[in-house]
């Protein structure tokens, strides 16, 4: 890159001139103040000053991944932070410590790194101090800006964060496109990373070197979620969620930012093993979370998409005493933990998602008994699962949001999934009763901080939350254990309504997108592959089973009516084992949009169990079964997709088979087109 | 597309189904509600309602050129305006007349177009009427919004356009990025348009068959300006130029939107000849501007970038009174009107494009005596020319303006060129003396309202405008002929920072996209051919007069130093005679980023002149004299590059030759590596 590229006016031209001379059109013009490793010395970022500018780079194996990337910020009421920087100081410390979850994908955490800190003072106009932070770890990098506390910070207000990720080499991207709609519910695009427009995080790439990256965010705490905008070439930029108000995020020092995550690994499975984003986190804050329990769970909620039962009240309601006791009854014999009901509360009638305001989240519909179905629920060992569907109204919610969480603690709901459904419009904030209403962004500073209300509100109330359509997971679940699951990408529901629904490839780009992020609420084991109108929709029925294994959440829904479960009694057998919180995970083979093998170990058990999917094409994998502890013998309680079994023709072929297996062994698993297996090792 | 692509909530479920059951699965679900073509049937555009959601598409010889793309707003105090609505009513005319331009590149243009007027009412909540126009001409399409004056418009605050341009086709695009700097100087990338991230407009694109489309917008008036985001595929949308308070633009009804513009041809030099951006501006509000004066221009300016003088006061201060009648005297010498001073006043000393607030407009420095030099000009029919750089302190400047451009027209200044250069920051904004101070972006509303309220007062005082590191032109000249130029690209200055300047191709690139928006102050004619330190640029000589022709201004620099001209008098003789006022243009040939051959004939005369110019691939150009009036003989004096020219190794080479020719000759144009050709075709 040529010196004249960005121009400067005369006044620095001399020294440029100077520099010319000097270094005879060497590109390396810029000076490097600072680095730091991973403990394992794979990877290196390296931070420079350009005339001014900070920039930083990160090298894997001595290899340019991220090229020379800038850092700055613009203000609504203060000059730019970009240039004119100094480098002043900076401190290096080395961290390792293992930790526990109190529920996950596994138990036992290590949370090694090296860090950098670093700051920069600008030499001209409001001087101002910024910190940049960065930690290496093993399996990648996380960078975060601090706003140490000044004058200058008194008030901060950012238009817009000009962090930048120029990627080095050329690399396929799975991702889905930001700033459009109020959701995430997208399939993936699978591009060159060059045709990139503006993506949501988590964005993964792999490079044509083999090298795969997932950028993404951790700890996004009273600031604006991040967007990467592709403005030309491989360079992205972060562009952060708008806000109402005349800036994107506003604070006052001291501050930091959320950390910026590149999760980096030779495979695409090591992307999924990486603790990184929860690393990143603040530990636990609530103190004992055992109150917190994963669980599985029924709901009157299927029967609503396929519009068998309506939400709105009338004949066709499926939020009844009566109904809900049926289901409580058919979860209380299978054990399951958990009965969600929708449509429970008023305001269900008319064009609700464009007038959430009509919602009362604190009391029930006439024919919904909940004190009644409480008790009923408590005798049976089973739980309500509540419901606030918000339509947006968010400022309408909050004002009963104390009122709500005391309503179901007071009848044995311990969990509440929350909606913020609004395909008419935009979140609404109103900050006094009557007064003006704004509009927000799902993913911007306002909503941040409303997730968090909630949370923390519901942790009073010991009560845990599954929010839909929600601001996108960041690892936060560290520090609030409550905070158990999330939707925010396209879930089973896209199947009840018709086609095309989910392709055969949507679990295997989940895997290795969205749930790198954290859970997700994804509802699976639709065991009569039906939606509306009786449509077939794109899955084997082994592959029902195999999502509860490859897409992590530590509440799992049997989302299909009672009576398809009654159907098909071996398959719900394994739906009916098969745990949801892990001593441990492995990858086992994948690849993002194809393929993916993943084995986990129950917590507080023996037992192992494998999931497998892949997508239009069939598969035969290799399954070494290393992980198996060593000196036991296992059962392999094998669920596959039968001879001839295929997504389009025969999707219902399925086979059940047992064999006994220990570690060394290897299997194969066949999987049909659109197809997945599902094994559950029980320990002998 | 499947119905289920937006999901949508169960209550409208019931329609989709109807209508799945109707149509089969058919994709054309949308009803087309109007439609309207070009008077000569060539284009098509159709507007359909999907659901209640406004479409728009163009057809060009019955092929999709445009799919069906989205309308819509989102407000910052109202809800979205987007879907649930309703066709109200329809109105079209026809419109075909024939006006003259005071100044421009031709004098008669003819306006001829259908129009297509539509209403829309939303079904739901604020049940508001939002007007969409059409107007399809021969050579292209404009539409724009217009909100008709109704309560719920009391105060409209739009925090997004949502305009679409899904282009149908693959195509390849030149463009620049947008967002990221606060100009508009970059080298043009050329790419599949899958791979444009966000671009400024003008963007041009021709598609895989063959059809030339340049997207931008006219009468930009009071409203953000336009960039194109490229979310995925081929599918662009609209994104307003930020604001520094909760919105994007902020207005009452009635009110309309600039014109959202395709400019379409099945040849790239069509989009050159179109008038489709002046025909959507609004007349001449100025009423007689026979004081603005089409003209020639040197300058006490390359020797600043050249470092040899300086902006700054000391002993190599350039804009000194001695050095300035010098320049007068060779300007006169040389029959050229205007000369430019820069660092005639206060504020240049220090880091001023860090702090334009201490610039003073009032009055000069000690050694620029204005009033001796406005005399010493005008006794030679000579001008100077103001400068009025802000360093982007605009209201500073606004505070200003009326007794600097009455220090101005006092001393014979009728012509000023204005700045807006703030690396270090952005527009600064402060409403009250004192008061808080907002940041601006360079294209928003604020700074679209402030181009305005300059160029008008500058009317008053008959003073024309060339505004550098400006707003995007959208035609205004039309409005006001006294906004007679702007810089808003990558000019000749950049040869003078050293390499690697501009390339060879930059031309040819320029003519097809920035150049479609309006005349550029390009600063041509550096006929040394060098810049700093002797660093030689990437231009023949011929291709320096060649500028004059093929890069429309109806003010041209000579730029170069006096001394240098005197070295090169042959060359020069082809700048003195150019004219900067046009009866008429054709382009003869071109393709964007090639190579492009211009003729004009010169207003007032019967003289035409050719211009063309290659890129880094010599080329031979066939010339037939198609456009020379019939009847006549003239002698074509032809300044081309010399036998063995070369912009890498022997630029300089150079010829002039003479020859008698007629209407319906064909000349043959050898244009050199980076070369290029100029001929004066004077009438005998």
């Amino acid at each position: 890159m040529s010196l004249s590229m960005k121009p400067s006016r005369p006044f620095r031209l001399p020294v440029l001139a100077l520099l010319a001379l000097t270094f005879a059109y060497s590109p390396a013009m810029a000076a490097t103040v600072a680095s730091v490793e991973s403990p394992d010395k794979t990877l290196r970022v390296e931070l420079d000053l350009d005339d001014g500018r900070i920039g930083y780079r990160v090298l894997r194996e001595g290899k340019p991944l991220i090229n020379t990337s800038r850092l700055g910020f613009l203000f609504q009421n203060a000059e730019q932070l970009q240039r004119d920087l100094a480098f002043t100081s900076q401190a290096t410390r080395s961290f390792d410590e293992t930790w526990e979850q109190p529920w996950g994908e596994r138990r036992l955490t290590r949370n090694r790194y090296n860090e950098l800190r670093t700051r920069f003072t600008e030499k001209i106009n409001l001087k101002r101090d910024i910190d940049v932070v960065f930690r290496v770890f093993d399996d990648g990098i996380g960078f975060r800006y601090e706003f140490p506390d000044q004058p200058q910070f008194q008030d901060v207000r950012i238009t817009e964060e000009l962090t930048e990720f120029d990627v080095a080499r050329p690399a396929t991207a799975w991702w889905i496109p930001a700033g459009e709609w109020n959701r995430y519910e997208y399939l993936y695009n699978t591009t060159p990373l060059s045709e990139v427009g503006r993506a949501h995080t988590p964005m993964t790439i792999r490079t044509d070197d083999g090298v795969y990256v997932s950028f993404h965010e951790a700890a996004l705490v009273d600031y604006a979620g991040m967007w990467l905008q592709r403005v030309e070439g491989r360079r992205l930029k972060a562009q952060l969620s708008p806000g109402s108000e005349g800036w994107k995020v506003r604070r006052t020092a001291p501050f930091h930012t959320p950390w910026r995550t590149l999760t980096i690994s030779n495979r695409a499975g090591g992307l999924v093993e990486s603790s990184l984003i929860l690393n990143l986190n603040e530990p636990n804050a609530l103190g004992d979370v055992s109150w917190v329990e994963p669980h599985k769970y029924l709901g009157i909620w299927w029967s609503l998409h396929l519009e068998t039962q309506s939400w709105a009240s009338g004949d066709k309601h499926g939020a009844t005493t009566a109904e809900t006791k049926r289901y409580i009854d058919f979860a209380a014999k299978h054990g399951f933990r958990g009965v969600l009901v929708e449509g429970w509360n008023p305001g269900w009638d008319g064009q609700w998602f464009a007038n959430g305001w009509g919602f009362d989240f604190t009391k029930a519909t006439p024919d919904f008994d909940i004190e009644e179905l409480g008790r009923y629920a408590k005798d049976r060992g089973v739980h309500l699962i509540g419901h606030h569907e918000t339509g947006c109204a968010v400022s309408h919610y909050e004002r009963q949001l104390s009122d709500a969480f005391a309503l179901y603690a007071r009848n044995g709901v311990d969990a509440v999934k929350t909606g913020y459904v609004c395909d008419a419009g935009q979140i609404e904030r109103q900050d006094v009763a009557d007064g003006p209403v704004l509009r927000e962004w799902h993913d911007g500073q306002w909503m941040s901080n409303h997730h968090l209300r909630v949370v923390k509100e519901a942790a009073k109330h010991r009560i845990a939350i599954n929010a839909h359509e929600p601001i996108k997971d960041t690892g936060l679940r560290r520090t609030y254990p409550n905070w158990v699951s999330r939707e925010g990408a396209r879930g089973m529901e896209y199947n009840a309504w018709g086609n095309p629904g989910n392709p055969p490839e949507h679990e295997t780009m989940l895997v290795f997108t969205r749930l790198l992020a954290g859970p997700m609420d994804f509802t699976p084991g639709v065991v009569s592959l039906k939606g509306r109108n009786g449509q077939v929709f794109h899955s084997t029925l082994a592959k029902q089973l195999a999502q509860y294994v490859v897409l992590y959440s530590p509440i799992q829904m049997a989302a299909d009516l009672p009576e398809h479960y009654e159907q098909y009694p071996d398959a719900f057998h394994f739906i009916k084992d098969v745990p949801v919180d892990w001593e441990d995970t492995r990858v086992i083979n994948g690849e993002p949009a194809d393929f993916v093998t993943i084995a986990r170990k129950q917590r507080g058990g023996d037992d192992w169990f494998v999931g497998a999917v892949t997508d239009e094409q069939a598969r035969t994998l290799s399954l070494p079964l290393d992980f198996l502890d060593a000196g036991r013998r296992y059962e392999a309680q094998i669920y596959r997709d039968g001879e001839g079994a295929d997504w389009k023709t025969n999707p219902h072929a399925f086979t059940v088979e047992k064999k006994q297996v220990r570690r060394g062994d290897t299997l194969s698993l066949w999987l049909a087109p659109g197809g997945g297996q599902a094994i559950r090792f029980r320990a002998l």
